[in-house]
């Protein structure tokens, strides 16, 4: 298949490397041309503008760029460049609700779009990403030998409607998120506790035979061989977006989500200097009883 | 090694067929005379009693019992054949507070105790179990080839001192806890999404190079297969006690675990017919705003 990939980032470039190895035609751009270059210098047929990439008939845009503006500001400019047929498939992490709306859009005009949730990190994108994909049936028919060759093993799924991929990924991220939380959780009781455990080794054992066996214990086994009590790295942990996209959601459907909600607000809170919740609370102790404050 | 088994329902008859295959002489001993047959058929040496199971010296006593009373009660039972140097190990799901309390206990008769956490399930017990052990290194030292021998490979570990075993086994399920709720919290939204979503198809990708790729989806998977909306089962959820143990071992050391705390109480909720918290504020609502109830 035919392929303007747009976003040569580590995702873009790895995904494009997989592209062509799996035989598709790849044409690549990049706003940055420091990345331009060095996707050139994997093998990459690499575009300096737009103008030179979009052309042609039946064109299949393929993004792989930051969710929200980045992704609104490149299918903006995109579009004037599309004609009835071609497709824009979006593989990043965009919110669904952006996805239906982009879908829409671009059907008055006779352009199809497409949402993919991607996961499987860098190594997935470029040796076999897993994929969740939505849109009409008619248009996700003429991609899914595409999909299906880009993919790991029985790693593709057509979900659904417009957006019901990036809905789905959503959900996965929020899983995410309350795995990696109760993970967390677990190794900080038994840092506690009094044992002098090796969580490497730990970690291993996990992944053979256990319950809780699974790709984050993997992760986390690999991250204590480099830094055993992970004395390097701060307790600080951002979020993508996808875990607060997924609260609004269940609040819109009125779905009761208490641990997906706690491993989110543990997560602003790791980042949170100023404590002003703890410092109102402490504050309240000490006008009603007396009790001890901590100066700044 | 020569193993006196007590316990021989589904994951003690299992460990005992696995041990014997691994070259262990297994004679074993059940207070249920209809499970002793069974084993017996199995081709298990077992035991009408205590009396005729625990002679010899050098005894190695593997109980895979019920944790709690009957635990307690086969160890005080199995006490009076004991001698100084004899060794006890726990393999069930025991309070790991029980469990150092045994081994100081044993201890003072020159009894060895030692704590062996056991995951993975009867698949496991059979064909290679998921073990996490506590106890003294001199104790250990001369069960490790034994232990390793019925694992699965690199699925044994020597955690540290005596209750070590159970004190990880006890955190390894509190995050099981929290993961299970993750993952039905996001099926939960999912089910809500005006998507008509293939649970079982999507599990099966996101078990194919997707983050949250586990065990526990591979289960949920399995379960989809041949219930594909779950129609077929009740929301109640009972717990076996560790994730209430560990929830009490984090008051005690002052360590936050909301996530896993949130998990444990979507299962008390969940079995909560009364719902008397609700009908507290339901009432109160009504009292305050004139907020309509239900009645029952």
């Amino acid at each position: 298949m035919n392929i303007k990939l747009i976003g040569l980032g580590k995702m873009g470039l790895n995904l494009a490397l997989n592209m062509k190895d799996n035989g598709h035609q790849v044409e690549a751009f990049d706003v940055n041309d420091h990345i331009r270059n060095l996707a050139r210098k994997e093998g990459i047929i690499v575009k300096d503008t737009l103008d030179e990439l979009l052309i042609g008939e039946d064109k299949v845009v393929f993004l792989m760029v930051p969710a929200g503006k980045i992704t609104e500001d490149v299918i903006n400019s995109v579009k004037p460049y599309l004609s009835k047929g071609d497709i824009v498939i979006d593989a990043g992490n965009s919110n669904f609700n952006d996805s239906k709306r982009r879908y829409e859009s671009l059907k008055q005009h006779g352009i199809e779009f497409v949402d993919c949730g991607t996961s499987g990190g860098t190594y997935g994108a470029r040796n076999g990403a897993c994929l969740m994909v939505g849109g009409e049936p008619n248009v996700i028919h003429k991609l899914d030998d595409f999909f299906r060759s880009i993919a790991i093993e029985d790693g593709y799924i057509h979900v659904g409607g417009p957006s019901s991929g990036h809905y789905v990924k959503m959900v996965h991220n929020g899983i995410e998120y309350g795995m990696m939380q109760a993970i967390g959780e677990g190794y900080d009781l038994m840092s506690q506790s009094g044992f002098d455990i090796d969580y490497e080794a730990l970690s291993k054992v996990w992944n053979n035979g256990s319950i809780i066996e699974s790709a984050l214990i993997g992760y986390i086994q690999n991250a204590f061989s480099k830094d055993p009590k992970l004395d390097e790295i701060s307790g600080k942990v951002d979020d993508s977006g996808e875990g607060m996209w997924m609260i609004e959601e269940g609040l819109k459907k009125r779905v009761s989500m208490p641990t997906i909600t706690a491993s989110l607000f543990a997560r602003y809170k790791s980042k949170d200097e100023n404590k002003f919740a703890e410092k109102v609370v402490a504050a309240m102790r000490k006008e009603f009883g007396g009790h001890a404050t901590y100066k700044k």
